[in-house]
Parts: C-alpha cells; structure tokens; sequence
C-alpha cells in the first residue's frame, strides 16, 4: 500500500490538467473524495476540475475554495467509481479514458493502466487521507471538510460495520485539522425533509408483519409516491427500515416501480436466514444481509409471495 | 489529569470491597462505567458489586462475566452521578457516602473526598479507560464492550457536538481490543420498538409549523400517550424530532403530564433563537440551544402561547 501510494503522489506531480470523474447518484464519498483532490491538486499549483452529474444541495459547501479554471483536460482520474457503468450521462464520454482510478470497492472493475485500491478502507476519503499525506498536501480546513463528509457518510456516522478502528483514527485526524463536524452531522445525520416526514407516515401505516413478527413488509405504492410527490433520490434510506423494528429478522421493502411491478429489497440477520439465497427464489440476488429482486401483480398478490417464501425460509 | 488518574488507580489499589454508584434513568454511559469498573476490580481480585435502580432489557448484556460476590461494602464509588439527588431510590442510602466520585459532568455537585471529573470527555467511559490504562488493567472483550457502549451512546454514535478527536481515538483503541461494535450499534442505533414507531406515526400528524415554517411543534397527549401505553422511558429522543426537519430553527415537543399540563421541550439553533431566554418567558430554563417549561391550558391554548413567543422571539 505504501509503495503503491508513492507511485500515485509521483503521478500528480508528474501530470497536469486533471478531470475528477465521481459517480452517478453522487453521494458524500464520491464528491467528498473529488472536491477534496480538486483541491490538493491546485494547491499544488495544477489545473483541476471535477466532473460530476449533478450536486445535490446538501453537498455544495464541498466546493468551497475551488478555483474554476480554464483548461484542456490531459489526464482523466477516477474516484469512488467501482465500474465505468456508474459514471451515468459522463460515460460515454470518458468510458476507456481513465489514467487513475482511486477506489475502495473490492469488484472495482474500472480498466486504467494505474489503479489505487483498497477494500479494506471503510470510505474512499480514508485513502485519499493517506495519499494526502504522502503528497505533502497542507489540509485546510476545506480539505478536511471534504474528507470528513466522505468518511462519516459512508459509514452512517461510523455506525455500519465497515467501520474499523483506522477509520475511527483518521476521522481524529482530520477533525484535528480542524472541520465543522457539527455542521457536517447536522446536515447528514440530523436532518429530515419534510417529504420525507410524510413518507414515513405513509409508510407506517403499510407496515405488516408476519411469522411471528420476525418478519415486517412495508410497501411504496405507486399512489403514495405519486401523492407525496415522491421521486427517485428520495426513498434512499428507506431499505433499512423494517429491519430495524425491534424482533424483525427479515425486513423487506416493497417499491412499485410501474403499476404492478415492484422492486423488492431484503435487509436480514444473516445468522437467520440469507437475503440473496431468499431473493433468488424470484430471479434476484445480493448479499447475505442485504439482497433484491423484482416481483410482479397487484400489491396482495405480491406480497402474499414474498410472505410465502418467507415462511418456507425461516 | 495524569497525577490524578495515578492518585485514584492508588486508591483502588489500597481498597476492597467495592459499592459502585449508577445514576437512576440509567444510561449506557452509567451502567457502562459501573459495569466495566466492577469487572476491573474483580480482575485485580477485589469484591465488587453495581448498585443501579434497575437495568434495562437492552444493556443486559453489559454485565456478562460479572461475579456475583457476597462481601460487607467497605468503599463507595460513583460513576456518572452529576449530583446524589440523581441516585433515585438509593439517595437515602448513600448520599453522603461517597468515597470517590468519577464523572464527566463539568457541573459535578457530588460531596467526595476523592473526585476524578473531566468535564472535556464526551463520555464518563473516556475517563474510565485512561484510568484502567493507568491501572494496568488487562483489556478484555467485556471490559471494551463497556467501554464502547457508554462512549458510542453518550455521543449518539459519534455525532454529537461533545465527539472530539480524542473520544475517535479512545473508541478506535476500544475497537482494537476487540468489542462487538456490529451488536452494539444495531441495538443502541438501530433498533426501534413497535411502540416507537407507533408513536412517531401518530406525533407525526400532530407537526404545526409556524413563523414560515421556521418553527414546528409537536404534541404528545394524554389520549396519544394511553392509547399507545406509553411510558416515561419510552419518550426518550423524542425532544430532537421537531428540529431535524429541515429548515426548523426551532422545535417545540409538548408533552402532557395531566391534561392542561404541558411539558414543554425546546431545541433550537442558537445562533437564531436562544432556547433558554424563550423558555424564561414561561418560567423555565436550560441551554442557549436545548432548554425546557411548563405551560398550562387547553393543547390550542398551550400552543398558541408558544407560537405567540415564537413570533415575539424569531
């Protein structure tokens, strides 16, 4: 890791001109790790930019401190991205063009001649942190910011179990540094839209438990999100919420996509029963705690499946 | 700090038989203290016993290798106790009797000869580990497992205002002994019970927003609160609920003791509106951002008060 991380910082200072390509859906970590590079590398007295798909509002004081410059893009660099595929409307252009790709997903499937990549990190902004250091790169305090934001939100606050102790210490680091944590958790952490309050209530009226509530099934229908105005972005977060009821091994979340065809994610106590291998009894598939699949007809035909296979499994 | 943590790990040394103090509504921070404590000094071969005024179903497990000792209490701790009115039904008991007092509350009231405080720790947990370091006390699974529940619930896992640099590090040194984070996350964060839910579900219709949306308030009645059969405990977190939605700067909950009674908990941004010079107009008190008062009347007339405050202060 170390003489890779050499190598890398030896490719900053021998390139220029750099285009950051984050991913689609962008989230804390891809654009906590490319505002954060964007601004180690000007610092260093280089051309950057960082290409996105759009940055939701929540995540605009990440570019505070950013210089727009005017460039011919030379060297293309890749971070958070785990497969071209997510670089969504930027794909076409970039696909088969990246010089470095900087990751920290074990099936990173990006094609470059230099990769970075390290499974074990919990965030992305945990390597960059490294390759930061190595690179002699002055943290500011919006570098921090930067970084902060990519760790905290990609392990929920330090609450999922990627969490480890060296994602605990570097998180120490850069708060040492200095960055607006309360802020930051805040925004993340603390703060619900009132879309998403209504959602709730919504969704809590749905709530049906089943095998001796060990398992709960909540379902999005197609009038709520209409109702509420509901739209893509917007029910992130939602999968984890049946299984965390208390007593609820297999917690599933029903979203009708089209009027009779719902998307179906499973959340389980992997020791109990195994999202995946439930999940390909209908064509779909996963991880062990976490899964999904595709089922079709009206929302009790639906649900009367998954409550079947339910009682097969457990 | 550091002659201090010598001076009270000489007293542990030169003691035996061991009475350890929990504050009454018992947290993880206390009961993670008392537990960790006593299993320390049964490690160093002393008799040691909790005293708590009940443990909930949830912190059961901290107590696990814990020996059940029959000893004459000769030396009386408390940890966590801000002040001995907090000790509930063990006041009368030991109030006056304490022979040494660990906590973290910078306003510590507690009449010891012997007082370890350090207001500057996130948890009293924090303090306990640099005293079990200065101890030599051998770090075992049940000892870090204490150690990580009192210091990850008393900052709401990291994210509360009171999480320094240093309470990362001391967790990432808890997380390295080897401590079941997975299970004490998913008990501590992310678990609700269904009374929970059912309770957000009714508050949920009871939001009022005012001052263009820049206040809302919620309503916990005596008919919400029989309904549900909800009790004292179980509206803990409640308080915050109001001013996580976005664009709140002030989050009003009311809870009704007895009818035409309210309890009135308010958290606001205090760079806004000072929560505490609010809640004085009605003869309470508390923080700039968190205070709480009593208002009296009908709800509609309980909350007109407040909203008529809320638009005199914003």
């Amino acid at each position: 890791m170390t003489e890779k991380l050499r190598e890398v910082a030896a490719f900053f200072k021998a390139h220029d001109n750099f285009e950051i390509l984050t991913h689609d859906y962008p989230d804390g970590d891809t654009l906590g790790s490319g505002f954060g590079l964007c601004l180690a590398l000007q610092q260093l007295g280089k051309n950057a930019r960082v290409i996105t798909t759009g940055v939701p509002r929540d995540f605009t004081f990440l570019q505070k401190g950013i210089l727009q410059q005017d460039f011919q893009a030379q060297t293309v660099v890749s971070v958070d991205v785990a497969d071209e595929k997510l670089l969504g409307c930027n794909r076409a252009a970039y696909e088969g063009k990246i010089d470095l790709c900087i990751d920290h997903h074990i099936t990173n499937k990006v094609k470059a001649p230099l990769k970075l990549v390290d499974g074990s990190a919990a965030a992305n902004c945990v390597i960059l942190y490294k390759l930061f250091c190595e690179m002699g790169i002055r943290f500011t305090r919006e570098i921090a910011n930067n970084l902060y934001t990519g760790i905290s939100t990609d392990t929920g606050c330090f609450r999922y179990t990627n969490t480890t102790a060296e994602t605990l210490r570097v998180a120490a680091d850069v708060i040492d540094i200095g960055c607006d944590t309360a802020y930051i958790n805040k925004v993340m952490f603390e703060t619900k839209t009132r879309k998403k309050i209504a959602l709730e209530r919504e969704i809590y009226d749905t709530i049906e438990y089943c095998c001796g509530d060990r398992c709960a099934i909540i379902a999005v229908t197609c009038d709520i999100q209409k109702k509420l105005g509901i739209e893509d972005g917007e029910l992130e977060g939602l999968a984890s919420l049946p299984r965390q009821i208390e007593g609820v091994e297999i917690g599933i979340t029903m979203r009708e996509k089209a009027p009779g065809d719902f998307k179906v994610s499973v959340r389980a106590n992997e020791r109990v029963i195994n999202a995946a291998q439930f999940c390909a009894r209908f064509g779909g598939g996963g991880h062990a705690a976490a899964a999904g699949c595709t089922v079709k007809g009206s929302l009790e035909q639906a649900k009367a499946q998954l409550k079947n296979a339910v009682e097969q499994c457990l």
